[in-house]
């Protein structure tokens, strides 16, 4: 059998497609234009919609937005840009503020309604009656909560989000009861692409994860599951788990750090692990007693910010002596372990001789994200 | 009356116009043009006339300009480009050096003369017949003593100075007497147009500065005088002081640190103090005690230095236990709050939902303020 | 007779060009082309060859590739960029690295033979057929030992080396038997192109270095010999040596470090020292004890790194108590001079004031850089 046959169910590319051009990794004004379509239309993950308390306001990031976030007296989110339609001026100063029925600006003290944004008070100025008050409202910040997940949308006009395209991976799993245990943050110097790109393929993973590979043998072979091996052909096996004889879960010793979560369906327990991929900027991993979330920031052409979060039911947390560190402590050495392959991998692509990747059979979950990137520059420039 | 009607001799506006784009407060292109237009073309202080001494070159700033300043020995000043014709090395390495009737390259010991700048030698090269030494002098940078203060001017055609358009404000004050008492540097992250439009309007006055309007009453009401009030007519009651009940001056206790200058006219003295307005570069406040002049000086798109200095007669310097610093710490305080609360502008305007500012009527002097930056970057370029 | 009238056989210039653009010297967009032109196809000096000791791969810089260089099994010297054909990571990580037969990618484990760059191996990714897998070897980069130093050269079509455009003037030196005996770093705040101004010209040497006049004292009349000075007329005098009397290289006090080396001609021997000029990336000073090399590294447009090597016979490093620290400290000194000269050249080039220099007949050899900087430049472009 030839390299490039492959059962049409398996996911592997059936040519060596290129990659990106390199000034997509390294140019300041590729990066401006992502940053104006891709996170400018996207849904952008900023946090546990149960973050956001009742009576405060907190600041958060998209793409190059400063967003402020607030839960109003009835429990609503809402989410405004964080600038003063008067002058500009930052409404929130800090990460998170004390806020009533009124974001009051601190420069010139203009009002505005917490829940919709209408300008309620210009203070001492008195405008003269070409002002149209409504114009001048806050910028209202598309949002939407999905398993417990707050996304925002800076564009007008947002479209879908994950539950709409019938995205299902997390449907069983308790989300929404979730607590976050364990917060962490790590900064890389790369593309955000690069990052993704690493996550994207198992290639990587003999050389670069060894102790990822004593726990997920198959990932010894270079592959994320029977599928993607060169010559896979469906059978009448059921799934199996890709984790070793006697693992449960990723941990150090691969044992539960609670209760297995209840409403699991079979194939679910059998698997052991599912990814939820939300490009561009967040993935989830659903174990079977625990979640893990981790956010791809963009903060430069070569400058990404990983947060990671960990994620248990109440009864977990509460066990005596429970330390959400320890279970955090092995995807953090295998996060590390990305973040310094794709480090090395954006110094290399530094380099006047590189042109552009060529992609493997393997990597056809890159050249899907590729295809995605230019698609979305394209659509919105 | 509705809230555009107002008199013809009030300052406020009868719209609310827009402000400059975005791009005016963060763009390098942008700041590089100012710099190219307005610095190059208008007349920047840099220090007091007194500060520059017989036998010694200085080096100052205008714009993007390294300017070496000098008094020669009969106590002219002059002032050149601080870069060496020949290869253009810097001419004055320190802050301050001595200097005699030469100025010689630290380089290749080229000598110009130090009052009229023409190339006395060019030290061991020797030049063929077809280079012209009176086209490599130094190149001159036009100076004027306004009020006791250098202004110089990189322009070759420099335009009217500050007593030529007519500006009166300080002619009663003792200025050419004044002794610099207090010196002060701030460095704050915006622009140097944001920091300029906080100090053209009071509207941020009662949430920004409490002490102030403590001192000036009607700061409180987000105006800087009676004639910005909505519905202001004008009666025949003598101009007041803004001061509260019995203070005199800007200082702490609003006590005045010395003896009253005179020479002050009576109106002068019963409105307390003058501001004297002197884009791009400064401003100056004639108390009746004292004088203050804080310079703005752009160091790139988003970072500007404050310098401000203190002046008083010697008579005033000389009282036993005198305490200048003492004296400035009520404006240290007032600078300080308004460099935060420009900080705070300048963040909210990186937001990309900013477009540009809508002015308030109160606001006439930004308005005034843009259209000149608009015109003097429009008619140089 | 007049400034102009020069002898046929003397250097100086017969007029005083203009030097390179302001921008030359400042601008990232002249600095990213030059690196594109030249340092993209001159001949770049990365170390002595025998730096480079079989079993280790060393990473280098040239321009602003980064460069792999290894020696084979059989001694052979081979380079390669440092970037995998496959997504372009880095392969070598380290400044040196163990290195056998195959060079692997740390990151997804493709290997390529040391000595040929082929690729030998895509480890767990199977390639399709349309996969060429001659096409997706290491890219070479040229490389040529002369004496006994390793040039580079980015270009697919290298031009002539040293050698071959006729450059004897280390012929009678036993370079290829010297060792390195000491390495010094500098980085200096100007472009690369100020500190080769600053070596190709004397007329800075009386002003900025008294110890090297006082050893070579023709350098106090600004020039670098007999021949520049005015009205130089050939006569049958033989060379004579520029060193002070009693003194025979550069050292502290003039006297040799060790054994004179055999080989030298009368006039090598007589003159005491020679000059080789490498542009862009390196000069030579062949003295009659020891050698020295200083490279020149363009770290950006107003950023660059000196490495200067001293290099001596075996015997002459294995004299009891022998410091080669103590022999290199006077050309430090001098080397020192020179870049605080260049970076105040630098500062002053800042000045809007700066358009061009105007050389001195003097500056011919500057000239003579200038004109081959633009060469290069235009030819590529």
């Amino acid at each position: 059998m030839g390299s490039q046959d492959r059962h049409p169910l398996s996911p592997r590319l059936d040519h060596c497609p290129e990659g990106l051009p390199r000034a997509a990794y390294l140019d300041a004004g590729w990066y401006d234009r992502e940053m104006a379509t891709i996170f400018a239309r996207q849904w952008v993950m900023v946090g546990r919609a149960s973050d956001f308390v009742a009576g405060k306001m907190r600041r958060v990031t998209v793409g190059e937005a400063s967003v402020i976030v607030l839960r109003d007296g009835e429990g609503k989110l809402a989410a405004w840009h964080n600038s003063c339609p008067h002058r500009g001026s930052e409404l929130c100063r800090d990460e998170e503020e004390a806020v009533g029925k009124l974001i009051r600006c601190p420069y010139h003290a203009f009002a505005f309604a917490a829940d919709d944004g209408r300008l309620v008070s210009t203070a001492h100025a008195v405008p003269t009656d070409d002002f149209d008050r409504k114009a001048h409202g806050l910028r209202p910040v598309a949002l939407r909560v999905w398993n417990g997940f707050l996304f925002l949308n800076l564009s007008a006009d947002p479209g879908e989000i994950w539950s709409d395209v019938g995205l299902q991976t997390l449907d069983n799993w308790p989300m929404d009861s979730l607590v976050m245990g364990h917060h962490w943050e790590h900064e890389v110097a790369c593309n955000w692409k690069a990052f993704w790109e690493n996550y994207s393929e198992c290639l990587h993973c003999p050389g670069v994860h060894p102790e990822l590979c004593e726990l997920v043998p198959i990932y010894r072979k270079g592959i994320m599951g029977p599928t993607e091996a060169l010559g896979w052909v469906p059978d009448d096996v059921p799934l199996q788990s890709n984790l070793r004889e006697g693992a449960v879960t990723w941990t150090m010793d691969g044992q539960p750090c609670g209760p297995i979560f209840k409403g699991l369906n079979e194939d679910e327990l059998r698997v052991g692990y599912s990814f939820a991929t939300l490009w561009p900027s967040v993935y989830v991993v659903a174990h079977l007693d625990y979640v893990r979330a981790v956010r791809i920031v963009p903060l430069g052409p070569e400058r990404t910010r990983l947060v990671a979060e960990w994620y248990f039911t109440p009864e977990t947390l509460a066990q005596p002596g429970f330390d959400a560190g320890a279970v955090a402590a092995f995807a953090k050495l295998v996060i590390e372990q990305d973040g310094a392959a794709s480090e090395m991998n954006q110094r290399g692509m530094r380099s006047p001789a590189f042109k552009a990747a060529r992609l493997m059979p393997e990597e056809y979950e890159i050249h899907r994200f590729h295809q995605w990137v230019l698609a979305e520059m394209k659509a919105q420039t």
